[in-house]
C-alpha cells in the first residue's frame, strides 16, 4: 500500500506559488504508516494532468489529488478526471443544492460558472467542502471498471490549503489509515515557548539521538520550539507504548517549558488555566507595538467571551494617558518603552477593566525608531495581578512580525507561569 | 524545448522539509522562456530515482535535478544516474583535488565518505560546487547513446539551496537560455478583495482564454482574488508591451474591486490613501468578534503611528457601552450583532479618539452562537466619517478563522471605497 500526490497548477509551475499541501499531506500519511512514492507537480493543462494520472494510478494504491477544482476556465482537475476514468461528467445535485444555499445565504445569485463544481465524473462519488464551493472527488481506477491491474483508488481535493485540509481529514485519512496494514506510525508534538533549540536539545539529551525509535526531533516556528515524536512499530499497541515512554521521558526532561501538544495553542493553554484558577477570572489587555495581536491570539479561542471582555490598543502616547492613565510624566521621564510605562498600562487595564489579570506590552518593534539605550526588538511587557504587579524587559531578534509575535506570545506565557505559581524559567 | 524538474530527498517526500528548489528554478527558467513540464519528487531510493529519470528524458529536453549527492549512504543520484546511462561511475580527478584542498583548508583529514562525491558516471561533465563538497553532473541522453529519441540533458546538483542555486545560474541557466531562442515569460499580479472567483472570470471574460498569450488566471487566498499575468515572448521589450496591454485590459474590466498589484497588501493600500486624504487624517479602530485583528493588520505597516493611534476591543456588551457609550436599550433592542451597535461603536470610537475615522466590527465568528435570525458568518461593520456613517452587513462563509480574517479585511475595504468615493460593490 503506497500513496502518490499530485498537486495542480499553474501558480506552482511557474514557481509563482510555493507547494505547501504535498509536505503536508505527506506528514499525514507517514502518521498512519502509507509511505508516499513521489510528489507530482503539474500545470493548468487537461492533456498533462490526464497523461500523469494515467501513469501514476498503475503504481500505487492512493493517489492524492490537490488543485485545479475551482470555477474557473483554468481549472481543468475534473475534466481531466473523467477523461482518464472515461466517463462523462455528471451533474451532482445535492452539490449543487449545497452551491444554491452558500450562494442564497450571501444574497448574491449563483454565477453560472460555478455550476461546474457541481459536476464530478460518472461512478465517482461526492466529497463536502465546508469552507468552499469546490466539491472534492473519490473515484476508483481498478479491474473492475478495466483501468487497472490494481485498484487504485483517487482523491481529488481542492487547492486552497484550508478547504484541503479539512477534506482530507474527515474523509481521505481515515480511508486510508482504516485500510493500512504493515507498521504503524504514530507521532505526538509536544510544544515549548521562550526557551532556545538547543537548550532544549541539551535537555533532552539522549532522548534525540538520530537511531533511536522513537525518535525525536525538533522544529521552530514562532519562537515556539516542537518536539515531533516518531514510533515505528509492527503494532498499533507496540507504537503506543514506546510513544507513552518516551512522551513523559520528554515531559520529565522539560517540566514546565512544554504548554501543550499537537494542535494545543498557548493562548488555548493559558485560557484553561485562567477558567481553572477560578470561573469567574477575566483578563485584559493593553497593546502598544502588537497593535492588537495579543487580543486576536486570545479571541482566536471559541468560548474566550467568558474570560475576555476587553482590550485597549494604545498605540501613541496620548493614547496611553488618556485610555490607561499613565501618568505623562511618567512617559517623559522614562518614555513609552520602559518597565513603568508596562507597569501602569498594566495597572490601568485591570482597573479600568475590573479584571482580574492585564497583561501589557509596549516595544520597538522596527524596522525604524530603535537608539542605542532601546534598540529594536527591545520590549516591555507587564502582568497586573489580585496580589501585585511584574514587569520584564526583553530583547527579541527578527523583523517586526517575529517580535511583534514574540511580544504577544511571550505575554501570554508570563500569564501562564504565574497561573502555575511558577517562576519564569532563564 | 521543456523542462522537467527533480527533487530528490526522503526528507522531502515524508513532509519534513519543503521543497523551495523546484519553485525557484521554475521562475529561473520562465524568465528564459523554457516552459516546465513537470515538478517530480521522490526519496533517496536508488530504483525510484532510476526510474523516475527513465521516464522524464523521453518527455522533455531539459532534467533538472537537486538532492542526494552528499556523501552519505542515503545520497544515491549520481548511483541512479550512472544506472540510467548504463556507465559505470568514474573519479573525478579535479574534484578529488578540490576535495583534498577544501579539507586541509580546514586543517581536517577528508573523511573516506567524501570521495564519492567525485565519483561521476562515465560521459558525463563534473560541474563545479564553489560553495560545498558536492560536485554536480552534467549528462546527454540521446540517439548518439542509443538512450533516448530525442536528446535530453540532464543536470544534477546538490540539494542545498545556496549550492544548488550557484550552480544552477553559473553552468545550468545559461546553457537553456542559449538554446532557449530566448522567448522572455514576465509576470504581474493584480490582488482584488470582495468579489468571489467566478464573478472576477465573468468580468474579465475573454482575457481568461486559456489559449490567449498574455495569459490570465486566478488565484484565491483569504477572500482576496489574485490575477497571474504571465507574458510569453521571443523578447523581453515584446512581452513587457503585451504585458502592459493586458495589465490595462484587467484593469479596465475590474477597476476599483482591484486594490494592488504584487506584494502590495491590502492594509498598506489603505493607509496609503488615508494619508494622501489628509496628512493629518487618523483612524481609530472598535473591534468585537474580531478582538484585535483590525488594529492589528493596521500596524502590520511600519509608519502606521502616524494614523493610527488607538483602538478599543471591546468583546463584551458592558465594554461596548463603558469604553464606547454604546446605549444598553440599544444593545437590548437590537443585539450586540446589528448595524445600529455597529453605528454606536464606530461613532463612540470616533469621538472619543477625536479621529478623522473610525471602523468597527460586531459579528457572530461562530463556532457557536449562531441563531437563525443572526446565523454563523454573520457581520455588521460600520465606518464613521467626518459626514456621517455607514452600516452595512455581510455573510460570511468558513471558519472562525476566516470570518474574521474576511471581516478585518471588508472593513479595510470599505474605508477604502470611501476614500475613493466610490460606492462599495454588491
Amino acid at each position: 500500500m503506497s500513496a502518490i500526490i499530485l498537486s495542480i497548477g499553474d501558480e506552482l509551475i511557474l514557481g509563482q506559488t510555493l507547494d505547501t499541501n504535498s509536505a503536508w499531506i505527506s506528514q499525514q500519511l507517514a502518521a498512519v504508516g502509507c509511505p508516499v512514492l513521489a510528489h507530482l507537480t503539474v500545470g493548468d493543462d487537461q492533456a498533462a494532468i490526464e497523461r500523469i494520472i494515467g501513469g501514476a494510478i498503475h503504481q500505487c494504491s492512493w493517489l492524492i489529488i490537490s488543485g485545479g477544482l475551482g470555477p474557473t476556465v483554468d481549472d481543468l482537475t475534473r475534466q481531466a478526471l473523467a477523461a482518464a476514468l472515461h466517463q462523462p461528467l455528471e451533474l451532482n445535485q445535492a452539490w449543487l443544492d449545497e452551491l444554491d444555499r452558500f450562494f442564497k445565504q450571501r444574497n448574491r445569485p449563483m454565477p453560472d460558472a460555478n455550476r461546474i463544481q457541481a459536476m464530478i465524473p460518472r461512478t465517482s462519488r461526492m466529497l463536502f467542502n465546508t469552507c468552499g464551493t469546490a466539491a472534492g472527488i473519490d473515484a476508483t481506477f481498478g479491474p473492475e471498471n478495466g483501468l487497472a491491474v490494481q485498484p487504485c483508488r483517487v482523491f481529488a481535493m481542492p487547492g486552497v490549503p484550508k478547504e484541503m485540509k479539512e477534506m482530507f481529514t474527515r474523509d481521505v485519512l481515515p480511508a486510508i489509515a482504516s485500510a493500512g496494514g504493515g507498521a504503524v506510525i504514530l507521532s505526538r508534538t509536544l510544544h515549548t515557548f521562550g526557551i532556545g533549540e538547543s537548550r532544549i536539545a541539551e535537555l533532552l539529551g539522549p532522548l534525540m539521538d538520530r537511531a533511536s525509535n522513537p525518535s525525536v526531533g525538533t522544529t521552530v516556528s514562532g519562537g515556539q520550539v516542537s518536539l515531533r515524536i516518531n514510533a515505528r512499530f509492527p503494532s498499533r499497541a507496540l507504537a503506543t507504548r514506546h510513544l507513552d515512554q518516551t512522551l513523559a521521558d520528554c515531559q520529565k526532561a522539560l517540566g514546565h517549558l512544554i504548554f501543550g501538544e499537537d494542535d494545543q495553542t498557548l493562548q488555548q493553554i493559558v485560557l484553561d488555566l485562567l477558567s481553572k484558577s477560578s470561573p469567574n477570572a477575566t483578563l485584559a489587555t493593553a497593546e502598544s507595538c502588537t497593535g492588537g495581536l495579543l487580543g486576536k491570539m486570545i479571541t482566536d479561542i471559541p468560548g474566550s467571551s467568558a474570560c475576555f471582555h476587553q482590550g485597549w490598543i494604545t498605540y501613541s502616547n496620548d493614547a496611553k494617558s488618556q485610555l490607561l492613565g499613565v501618568p505623562e510624566a511618567m512617559l517623559n521621564q522614562h518614555g513609552a518603552v520602559s518597565e513603568p510605562v508596562a507597569q501602569a498600562m498594566a495597572q490601568g487595564a485591570r482597573r479600568r477593566a475590573d479584571a482580574t489579570y492585564a497583561l501589557s506590552i509596549t516595544g520597538v518593534a522596527g524596522p525604524d525608531g530603535g537608539t542605542p539605550a532601546k534598540p529594536i526588538g527591545m520590549v516591555c511587557i507587564s502582568l497586573a495581578h489580585p496580589n501585585g504587579c511584574q514587569s520584564h524587559t526583553f530583547h527579541f531578534a527578527g523583523d517586526r512580525e517575529m517580535v511583534r509575535e514574540r511580544s504577544a506570545k511571550t505575554a501570554l506565557n508570563l500569564l501562564r507561569y504565574h497561573l502555575l505559581n511558577q517562576p519564569l524559567p532563564q
